[in-house]
């Protein structure tokens, strides 16, 4: 595996979900396999849990992390072709992504979205310039569309509760937000629900379609009620407009979950990927209450990462 | 112990105090006690000596730091329970520390105060915030009202100073600056100084009482002239007003020692827990003369640190 | 060596060069060498190769690494003596410096000029007060007026490229820019290229002559395409006046190179220390082409770093 930017196959999810759960256990076992080796992880946007999970994965496998906040550092990178640079950048992407190519054995990247340039951002347009001149693995840390090692600590933690279930019903649900948010996350869990053969219910006012290259395969219900019915687990999450692009189309405040939402789903789990505006996408109530993964999910992320990094690693 | 946040005991302040001496005569003595173990550095404000101090002393140990430069990096906590969070704040610190709890083994946190309410500072409220969710060891790296670390590397070098006196006299007074300073340092020196059995004597302007919570048992003389009579350690440090909260009384610069203050105290040393503005706070004069301990009190910050962690690594 | 902040002896350029073409064959050959000790990297400006480089460097000699970003953290220094410090400035040089000192084995410092006090910048006084009161080996990671390593590290790209030519011709060519550039560069590629007696051309328009205690043995030629024939090396820069100090003369873009402009250097190579502003200071025909050996340059930077810190363990 060369790059980690997508769900690949069921096959390898597998492996890498085993794999995350056998470092939970024993975070040390592989601790001398990374030695002598470097990960760049590079921040264009700001980073808390991503940035403190990989650099603890990296080390559990010996390598060194080296953190490079290009967000606070002011290191505007240019990424057109053929650019006339006579203004604000300082570098073009194939210069620095070449550079840190040749300094680091793996790349970790967060590149988030513009939500003004449609096109630019489904073609992952500054993410893959990274891929394209850098030569060496690339890690995404959450790209315009998709964050996968989200998606992989959600899938490890979905299998650490579904023991004695054959197939849960998972159901993703928009939440509601102050800010314009992007869809890689909502993205990349259904692309991993559907790929790891849940089955999965998407609900979300009118307006909040997710691009169905994603959805391919899910339920559409646009009835939260209907949607979080016998649901093993609800994954909660705002994403703005995809169709009136990074649009807020609604901020209704029905749609936050709260005990009386799970009338019908008594069971379900909540998850949710942190950061989360308490009482405004989620209750108080769900968040500090017994239905609530999200610690656990935050937790998964280190062995999600190291999981990933181990298996580039060979 | 779980918690490195004051002044305990004299039975363990000597206890800190002689691992530290220990440490710095062989630093790297336990440099496998910390392997495979993490400590999370978490700036809410700027830092310097501390961050570096705090980073050398667990890799000293052994362990891997890894810093989080919060203020910089713009990700505002929320700290009231039951926030509806739809204004500036991205995540709740009870989700935020209980992550940065199951990512390290200890946390050490600097969370300054915000001199404009009072009752939330003198509770320390943003640092037992941390500490109530994190569920890990936390250590301060300088919160509203305390700044154990900084007074542990004070009483070591007093320590070192002190071989030939049984009770010296300590001197804390009060010195000009031209902003409203926190309290932490004079509270945890007067915290530390009388915990120690020193005998010491504070002296201020009036207006600039201290909390009395830290000053009990120190005599308090507001004649600066007769404080310093045959003191052996002049402790020099500006604070705003605890009273009218936070405000600047005066900026009297006949408060700012020079060696003509020092006639009747001829051997006295003089400390300063730095950054120091000179001829504001002190005088060249005394800083560069051999009266001063600042950059003693600067290096036995790493054995502070690594003293208080390894009494935490048990 | 103590300290590592220009051209010292073409023996020492010598040794330093071959010390870094073997770690570039076996990096970690040496790893057990820094095993203990601590590198202080102090950045008073933004860099983004520099920083990497200079910590991996220290990482393959088992040294441990700790980055300051002073400049975006705030911590303004005073840098004059004797200065009564009630303005912006929150601590004297002299003190950051001496702390700093006793925190680390070898402290590695960027500090810029100001391009506003030609004085001050070319008595490197930031930087040369850092030495004065550091007390420990000090690295320059570029100073107002050199950038050693990255001189180093172009030395080490001309020696692999120059196995069969006796001396090469060498020009350094001014190219335009947007904005006012520091005559680091320029310069200290102009002092090794001729402490290491290879022949040095200097091209550039009228009111950009550099500073002749620089280019003492160079060929001026103020005629681009003359400098340029039969050269072997051709090195890339931008630099504001030296004379008119600070101001940008001409933007002439007659002065980009591009691949017309080698009728007469066939085999020429191209070098420049990036950031480069494409197609403003260096066209993509060349930076994309054959004779560009930047990304070689970059990843000697790596080398270069861990042979200067390397010779300074001894």
């Amino acid at each position: 595996m060369k790059y980690f930017t997508q769900f690949e196959s069921k096959k390898l999810a597998d492996q890498l979900i085993e794999k995350a759960l056998s470092y939970k256990t024993n975070p040390l076992v592989d601790h001398k396999k990374g030695i002598g080796k470097r990960i760049g992880c590079i921040f264009l946007n700001p980073s808390l849990r991503t940035r403190a999970s990989t650099q603890i994965a990296a080390l559990n496998l010996g390598m060194e992390p080296i953190v490079m906040n290009m967000d606070k550092e002011g290191w505007a990178l240019e990424m057109k072709e053929g650019a006339v640079m006579n203004k604000g950048t300082v570098e073009h992407i194939k210069d620095a992504a070449a550079v840190l190519g040749s300094y680091f054995d793996i790349l970790a990247i967060r590149a988030f979205p513009s939500l003004t340039n449609k096109q630019e951002d489904i073609e992952d347009f500054t993410f893959n310039q990274f891929i394209k001149y850098s030569g060496v693995p690339v890690i995404s840390l959450e790209s315009a569309i998709r964050h996968p090692l989200q998606s992989l600590a959600d899938m490890v933690t979905i299998h650490e509760h579904t023991r004695e279930i054959k197939k849960p019903k998972v159901v993703l649900t928009w939440a509601p937000h102050i800010k314009a948010i992007p869809h890689a996350v909502a993205n990349s869990f259904a692309e991993w629900t559907l790929g790891c053969e849940h089955d999965l219910t998407i609900t979300h006012p009118v307006g909040y379609e997710l691009d169905p290259m994603f959805t391919k395969g899910a339920h559409i219900e646009l009835d939260q009620k209907k949607a979080l019915e016998d649901a093993d687990f609800v994954y909660v999450k705002n994403w703005s407009a995809f169709n009136d692009y990074g649009k807020i189309v609604t901020t209704d405040s029905s749609w936050m979950l709260t005990e009386k939402h799970f009338k019908h789903a008594k069971n379900a789990k909540v998850m949710h990927c942190l950061p989360v505006r308490r009482n405004v996408e989620l209750s108080d109530e769900i968040l500090d209450g017994k239905r609530s993964l999200v610690q656990e999910q935050a937790n998964n992320r280190i062995y999600a990462a190291q999981s990933v990094i181990s298996h580039i690693l060979g």
